[in-house]
């Protein structure tokens, strides 16, 4: 047994401890109200890295909520990781559902229930703990680590691109490991190396002047909510395909080992039919499931409102009709350059009568895509085989995480998501947990994620 | 100068008086509070009528508000009429927008200010002083006239069709008179003879059981939103034809004659643009502006609404989406039938992977169009020509009137519309009034329309 291993089990019942206590503290960082206990996170978590032996711990202030630096670069040689995680978390409500109360963390059936457990606190603090325990037991770490822990994720990760370019010396690395996510289950790891991009926008459709009485003028203008529904109509296909013009041209095709890997993990379609609810599945033919969902970028309408939704009958031919879009996209899609083909397909889908406009968000993220053959990826390949006793799925998700995306853009590194959540931990509802299963397997995986990293090759 | 004229001309103030007294009365019949100010307008109105020498003068409870009769029938070898009006209102929000109270009544620059001096108190008033003005001066009417004053118009006519049910007997006739509505303009009179029917549904869309997120779960399963917009973009052509299959089976081709009195009327569609603010105008090829808005059939969505309409971006997918519709119909479309071939359409057009329910409003009214030759359209015809200097149009109007479609099918018989509001009049917003000249000028009317009656032939 290796030293920190020793180590890790005889602090075990201080580790836990400690989890609890940084759980009591409402981080919550999209209640201006919770600032306060976000930063008193930030300071916990600083406190933490230095007890841990990590050095020039710092709050770095953004100009909104602060995130945490601190590093232990001694091992010249030897590759440069940055380990990233965040302190705040998601609120409550409704809180009359949860069993104990969110900030006052529990213990029960081997399961640790606390807003934060699973997103993102137990995680965050698996590296730590590891650092913690190489550094007690051989006074040094196979290679050099940072941490960027960050205060702001559940709400954006608003102030995180200038963070990162305002610091980028500092945070130099060679890649970056991830402490948020998931794993795919308690007996099947999996590696998650890729996440869609986005963009949005608003439509807005302008007829009439004023609302209409829709029996007198009905059959002499056009009615925005017939203008919208055309529009909308036009931009898919019958079976799901994107039907704006130039949509898929920068589309790598999804093949060879692209398509392997996503063939080997198991979806079977009856589960998710029963799952969702729904008689059929639905989308672009010539791709599976799972290769939808991960590898071929979408366009969904989030909303759409306009005229009366009341009770009963209102005659109304309404002047104005809205719709909420969002795009999801892969790999070499430029969100900004999508956005604009999307709003130039209405402008030449304009029905006479109508006048339409279009309203780009400033939400939108890069596609993510790691490579397969990474060393970051290699070393959490070995390391999550020698736990799980079987290799891990490379999967993919079609939401974004951009925290992946701002490190590739300012630093050019790429990201490796090593995480021990589970999704049935209720991150983001009401009796949110972490199994303690989770938490011990974590630490010893990152014990391992680093010896493993420190023998790999320092890329050139 | 007739016996009536002076009459007229001598009561003249006395008549403003009435009516003022009348209008105090706030009979909102939509607003619950306010059934007693109904039951009081009642009374007044039955009052009248007996101060006018109307007999067997009733108030007739309803399963709601009540109506009112009375009739003078002692002429049987002349034929009857049914005159018809309301004594109920429209509510009066947002008062803060009046220039003087909604029940305090005032005359300015030759203009009665209240609720319900147009529509439809005054006009109301003018049968009933017309029959006072002829029996006063002469003893006797040349027609044998009955009086059905209806206190529930302006919440949807809802117990009318089971009242003149009850009372077909009393209230036959040979045709109605209709004193509300309006007419053209201040110098063109018009017959107003036809209005549209209508049926109304609602339909709902689900995709899963759940909202999801759109960029996880985006392409694999049917967005409602998508598929209610495919659903709502097949109902019409690119010119605005309704695609329903069976739709225009009962209409009654727009030919001759019909197409005629139509094409008489003057509407200039850059003045409609420019009333509405639109750069085109829009509908059926093949048909004028004015034949769309009154003599062909429409389907207008009123309502859709579905997933998220906030600021900003939420990325939901969501599990369900609806749409409000109504169809405005024309002779001899049966408002049950088209309403069971719009809701054949969306089950036809269901795309894969959404359920589609449709639900159909009570709310209907069959089409009506009363025949250009018909007795009382000519003595209207007639009457209006001499008040105004020149003949009336014949127009439709693409609004439904229920007490037309009511008493055409309960008792037969058609409805001429004969009143004296005009469109400026403000009749559901602040500020409404009455024209004093349109008073004094509709009991003329009246009186006249009521000699040209007794001078026509009795229908066979």
């Amino acid at each position: 047994m290796a030293g920190w291993e020793s180590y890790l089990e005889e602090h075990s019942g201080r580790f836990v401890e400690e989890l609890l206590q940084f759980l009591k503290i409402p981080s919550i960082s999209a209640l201006p109200e919770h600032a306060g206990d976000v930063r008193q996170a930030a300071v916990w978590a600083s406190e933490r890295l230095r007890a841990a032996g990590m050095e020039n711990v710092e709050v770095l202030e953004t100009g909104g909520l602060p995130s945490v630096y601190g590093e232990w670069c001694h091992v010249p040689d030897r590759p440069t990781v940055l380990m990233y995680g965040h302190f705040d978390i998601q609120p409550v409500d409704p809180v009359e559902l949860w069993t104990s109360g969110p900030f006052d963390p529990q213990v029960r059936d081997g399961r640790i229930y606390a807003r934060g457990a699973s997103d993102d606190k137990g995680n965050l603090l698996l590296p730590i703990l590891a650092v913690e325990a190489l550094l007690a037991t051989s006074g040094s770490l196979p290679v050099n680590v940072k941490f960027l822990l960050e205060g702001e994720e559940e709400s954006g990760s608003r102030h995180l691109p200038e963070l990162v370019s305002e610091h980028r010396e500092r945070l130099q690395c060679d890649w970056a490991v991830c402490a948020d996510g998931t794993q795919r289950g308690e007996e099947e790891p999996a590696v998650l190396r890729g996440f869609k991009g986005m963009c949005a926008l608003q439509v807005d459709v302008t007829g009439p002047n004023m609302d209409l009485h829709s029996g007198i003028y009905g059959g002499t203008v056009h009615n925005p909510l017939h203008a919208l529904s055309q529009m909308l109509a036009s931009l898919h296909s019958g079976d799901g395909r994107v039907l704006v013009d130039g949509f898929y041209d920068q589309v790598v095709e999804l093949k060879g080992i692209e398509r392997d890997l996503i063939a080997e993990v198991p979806c079977d379609d009856a589960e998710y039919r029963a799952l969702l609810g729904v008689a059929d599945l639905f989308g672009e033919s010539g791709y599976s499931t799972l290769e939808r969902a991960w590898a071929r970028p979408t366009l969904e309408v989030n909303g759409m409102w306009g005229g009366f939704s009341g009770d009963g009958v209102k005659t109304v031919l309404p002047s104005q009709t809205h719709a909420k879009i969002t795009c999801r996209l892969v790999p070499d899609q430029d969100p900004g350059r999508i956005a604009d083909l999307v709003a130039e397909h209405f402008k030449t889908h304009r029905p006479p009568g109508v006048e339409v406009s279009l309203h780009v968000e400033e939400s939108k993220a890069w596609p993510y895509l790691m490579p397969v053959d990474h060393p970051g990826n290699r070393a959490a390949h070995v390391v999550l085989e020698e736990l799980y006793g079987r290799p891990p799925y490379y999967t993919r998700l079609g939401g974004s995480l951009p925290v992946c995306g701002i490190l590739l853009d300012v630093l050019g590194v790429y990201t490796v998501t090593f995480s021990f959540g589970l999704e049935d931990e209720n991150a983001h509802a009401p009796d949110e947990f972490f199994r303690l299963s989770s938490f011990e397997r974590g630490q010893r995986a990152y014990c391992k994620l680093l010896e493993q990293t420190g023998a790999a090759t320092k890329p050139s």
